[in-house]
């Protein structure tokens, strides 16, 4: 196939771009190559060959370059898709959907330090303050787009995928977290979304052990 | 002023939207805001203004909106400086800067983490694997860069004011780190990079407390 995508099946940041290709019709074009990323066991051979922050996820092209992050990878894809579907190419919108896309992405991160802190870290060395600094920076967030629901309007952006990723890895990882109770406006946005192909294709699970 | 900049003075992704503003000729447009955010003492003040994620910087611009994170704001003033300086517009140069600028970007997050988890966290709840997962990233972060030095080559770009941005930092938060002795070429170039006006003049200080 023309591509590789450097792939973990739970990571947001992956599916985030697995969203993109498909929204885009370039899935068919890339192959999804298993690639285990955990802090403290070194992925060596990945660092080597495509990421030296061992990140997921990767993408490797055809002239042998490989790209990242997910958001490097998903403007990529946008433009070679024709370009301005996902990321607007008019300024005024764009810098808007980028700023967007930044908070939701920033909100994937707390979550994804959140799992590093209460699974992979040693309970002695839990730090609740830490813990709830991540709730809270995700919370804010849910809060904002629950306000300011003009930025989930349709066409599907890249800010709106991102939030995506990040409400089907809370489901994943924090089904006791009841976000949906205090952000109604965004829960009947996101119960429409995930019924697209795009994000029925690559619900979250947990990879082999 | 045009535009405000929510700013401190310690953090590596504000001082890369400073370097970017003075290399572009637009610091003289950019008031700076002084604001403290901390992992634990949310400031919701700024959570509420600027950014609920109340991570720094964000930039106000004439018509109330508010840019962030540092790589969409970067982005925002090189297009508003003309366009294409800092990140290539031809498609085959932009995706190896944005690439080269990811790769420098998680080694500023890489060291961020690394300061919250050695002087922020109570002693007792420091895991060194994750320390040590830290350090790695970075490591081999420098590794590629000294191996791929065509990255390193004039015109400045993104990613180098990045690169820049986290070699300043290493110096200022873990003087004791020799990584110039490993990586030759790149100190050299970062020798002459810090010579010039827009890094001289944003180099990182203590935050009054």
């Amino acid at each position: 196939m023309a591509m590789k995508l450097y792939f973990g099946p739970s990571s947001p940041f992956v599916r985030k771009v697995r969203i993109a290709a498909i929204e885009l019709g370039l899935d068919k074009e890339i192959e999804l190559i298993p690639t285990a990323v955990v802090p403290g066991k070194p992925n060596t051979d990945y660092a080597r060959e495509a990421n030296p922050l061992r990140r997921i996820p990767a993408l490797s092209i055809e002239d042998g370059e490989v790209l990242y992050d997910s958001t490097v990878i998903c403007e990529y894809l946008d433009v070679r898709a024709g370009g301005g579907r996902l990321i607007p190419q008019d300024t005024a919108r764009r810098w808007r959907v980028l700023t967007n896309h930044a908070l939701a992405q920033g909100m994937c991160e707390a979550a994804v330090l959140l799992r590093y802190e209460t699974w992979l870290r040693p309970e002695a060395q839990r730090w609740s303050v830490w813990i709830d600094d991540q709730w809270d920076k995700i919370d804010s967030g849910l809060e904002w787009f629950e306000n300011h629901d003009e930025a989930l309007q349709e066409p599907v952006d890249l800010a709106q995928i991102t939030l995506g990723a990040l409400l089907g890895y809370l489901d994943f990882r924090s089904p006791d977290k009841d976000w949906r109770q205090a952000t109604p406006k965004l829960a009947a946005w996101y119960a429409t979304l995930r019924e697209r192909p795009s994000l029925r294709e690559t619900e979250p699970v947990n990879p082999p052990t």
